[in-house]
């Protein structure tokens, strides 16, 4: 078993207003458990809930063994980004419906923490994407994605051209309202309502998911995750980027978006016993159909 | 037999320019038939021919008997929208890949137009729809599509919350991209990119289509056409609604598109022999498969 | 307001074994109505409830002026294409999950039939199918469909061509797994899974729905319910037809199935203020996504 | 540049009688080149050609570095499962339209044999599947397969019910016309039609995709290939196992089908430049939409 956690992160920061009470009560349980605890810099300043210390994501990094994070999906695919570079376990506590990513129901949080904190838990690595685009050869903008990268067609109501390259091969153009690149993690966000796979997070690979393609044949692909995949804007103008729905707006006719599985993976900690499949169950609400 | 058209407007808007001659053969082809020709304005603008006149729609609803469209489907619909109050038969020759609704080869069209002058022809109605956006109540935009009315996420890249009513019940809220209401003629455009089916022209109906539908069950549906579909926003911002493309962005919280069937049809002339079912063969590829 | 019912049929065949006693209860509380109640022949011998009669199909339609029928939606398929010739108004009363087309809980079975009996209810019709099959220009079978008829693979591991004729038209060769044909009603059963649209009840249309089509483009058709549809067997042995799960197998080539809409509806009853679309969302679980 | 190869073994087996000429002129091409040649037992017999000899698959496997295929996908998923477990290299020369896995045009034989055997060439390895079907826990059949292991419904009109095991992990429930597990090269076959993804040759992943599942959230998914998939039929009758199409039919209650990635892979050869993407594309006729 590994050794013991001693030093908790605690974040909760997106929704961290409403939820100071159960973070306080998250702290102290923890405190009894004999773990520090310290507060993410931005989760403190909504909470106002000074009295443990409040750090940023570099320097929780350093300073603590993982971290906690109490809300949904969105939050999780917020601070995960951030730690990544860290290399810092999470665990996500779910105040409502349970998430893909954040599965300890918060009725449930103390046998959770306190099996994790004796080492008992099984860990789980996702791998994230490297987004850069590229105008008139020269990087413009670059961003992590732990679900997908997104090119589209932004404002305009008529179809983009993305001619689409993976290493030296040239795929396809694609005339479309957008494509989909998204890991494992994002097969069951964006990419699962524009018709593509689910893709277990063992897979060592991406999912390429073309919306709404004008060619009825512009199938989902799943491709090798140690590809780099270019996207180059061939026809259509004011189209937009998008990594994990923080968007770059107005790319311009010859702007290449570029996508490679990034050097960093996001940590996930779960109780013993977690199955993928019971949360896909439980999410895609699977046998209970029409019955 | 129908009574022989003896006056013949000539349209070729959108690609005018390069079709000047093209333009002018037909025309000679149609004095030497005895029938008489005159330009829509926008056609002699751009082709600069202007000895055969130049009329706006409604004039031309007046003076003419049919309409000749060269180019492809997106110049018909533009002038078949146009021409819409004055139920004015069209005809369609295409120069390059035939179209859903161009479909006289343009190698062909003497023999096409010949018969047709003589009253030999199949005679074929499409519906439209009447698009209006109401903001607090208030009407603020409308228009007319031959194929479809989009609802949409416009620029953001998170999803749009829409509450969908017909008549007066209450059918769906669709958190999605966007909704796609199409008629028959639409159903083959963007509404069969996003999954819907094929509707025969003879169907009296319209296809509801979410676009990338989150909840996975909110499958396409077809309407009954007498029907008044109302689609308000009732989440997200900075929507967009598209009528046949024509965009009108920055939709607000509650603002409501309302879609009904309008009471002008499109009439379109085909050549003795045209079949709705060879369109679909040749334009969708089919029995030219994986094999 | 329509005139009351005076005589009620009792159905509840499939299941009828277990139901004795509540389909005792219910007559009993029609008996006080003031409705003469009689039961179908199979439901009396199924529940040894002999007392009130037992009467074939064909008796009932003339003795009766609607049928109750305590079931889920097979038992309804059922005796709807039985009762169909007779064109007695049907009233589904479901124990379990609510169905498609059986829509009153049986906790509210008296206030629902005793307005009905006043003559308060919904009242809507659904087309059937008329199925035969022709082997050399023979007929060699006939039956009935409320849902759909298929022509498919059977048993055999390879795809089956179809060549599809709608009246005197070619459609398409199909390479697949079948084909299913559906009404409205049928829409959202097999042919739903099989990537069909949904189609209201008020569409005058039919589901042309291929089942694992080989060309990616054979997407759903709706083709209008006054067409002849003709499917033969081009390429495949030992195929299968079903109406409404009815089959019949060792299809040969050459072999045709033709498909008309019946000239006989089912008249379905509902409580007033029942709502199709509510059906839907309770059905497929509309808004209870990914989220 | 591997050493060249000097013993080809030369299969045509499925058309091979028609071909007799052909395989002949490759024969002599080949003596030419310095290789000698071998026919496969079943491909002489049917073309009489017997003067080079004609050896089983186990006696190619042991005497020759490489085999020629001649014919279509069908011939080279026969004769690659006979050869998988003796590690012979395949090339296949296409006389009609190009295959997925058959991608020398016949014009082109000479030169791209003439750099095989110059040791020029692009290797390529596919996975293959090792099915068994156990009933009452014992082994009743077993079999290789290229593409895909199918179980479905059979020739019974209604939906099978199979449960879903992944190692040790429940997966799900499924109610559907049947669940095909198929390989990467598999994914462009059955599974594409029944709306998997394609999955590139280099995932180390299998497609479990359901063929019309009743519930409309039973999604494809990609799985794992060291993953050991158990599908136990808990509901329906006479339902079948197809492995590359050979079918085990009447499976009953509890029979279980068990499939794994197979030790064995097959070795594909191609002309240098020869490109997976474009395969995709030719086959799939991309960018030839309904513009």
């Amino acid at each position: 078993m590994p050794a013991p956690f001693r030093h908790a992160a605690i974040v909760g920061k997106f929704q961290a207003q409403g939820i100071g009470p159960l973070l306080e009560e998250i702290t102290r349980f923890l405190l009894e458990q004999g773990v520090e605890v310290v507060f993410e810099r931005e989760t403190a300043h909504a909470t106002g809930i000074t009295e443990f210390g409040a750090l940023d994501a570099g320097e929780l990094g350093q300073r603590c063994e993982f971290a906690i994070v109490v809300g949904g999906d969105g939050t999780m695919l917020g601070i995960a980004r951030e730690l990544a570079r860290h290399n810092l376990p999470l665990v996500g506590i779910n105040q409502g419906r349970l998430g893909f990513i954040t599965d300890v129901p918060v009725g449930q949080y103390k046998e959770a923490l306190a099996s994790m904190i004796a080492g008992d838990y099984e860990e789980e690595h996702r791998s994230m994407l490297e987004g850069q685009v590229f105008r008139n050869g020269l990087p413009i903008h670059e961003a992590l994605s732990l679900n997908d990268v997104v090119v589209d067609r932004g404002q305009t109501a008529s179809m983009v051209e993305l001619r689409v390259d993976v290493d030296d091969d040239f795929v396809a153009n694609l005339r479309c309202d957008g494509l989909i690149i998204a890991t494992p993690t994002g097969s069951t966000a964006y990419a699962l309502s524009a018709g593509g796979p689910i893709l277990h997070p063992g897979i060592a690979g991406l999912v390429f998911a073309p919306i709404a393609s004008h060619t009825l044949s512009n199938r989902p692909i799943v491709l090798p995750d140690d590809a780099t995949i270019r996207i180059t804007l061939v026809n259509g103008r004011d189209a937009s980027a998008h990594f994990d729905m923080h968007s770059l707006a107005s790319l311009q006719h010859g702007d290449c978006v570029q996508v490679r599985r990034s050097a960093y993976k996001v940590r996930f900690l779960h109780p013993r016993g977690w199955s993928y499949y019971a949360t896909l169950r439980r999410k895609l609400r699977w046998y209970e159909g029409v019955v």
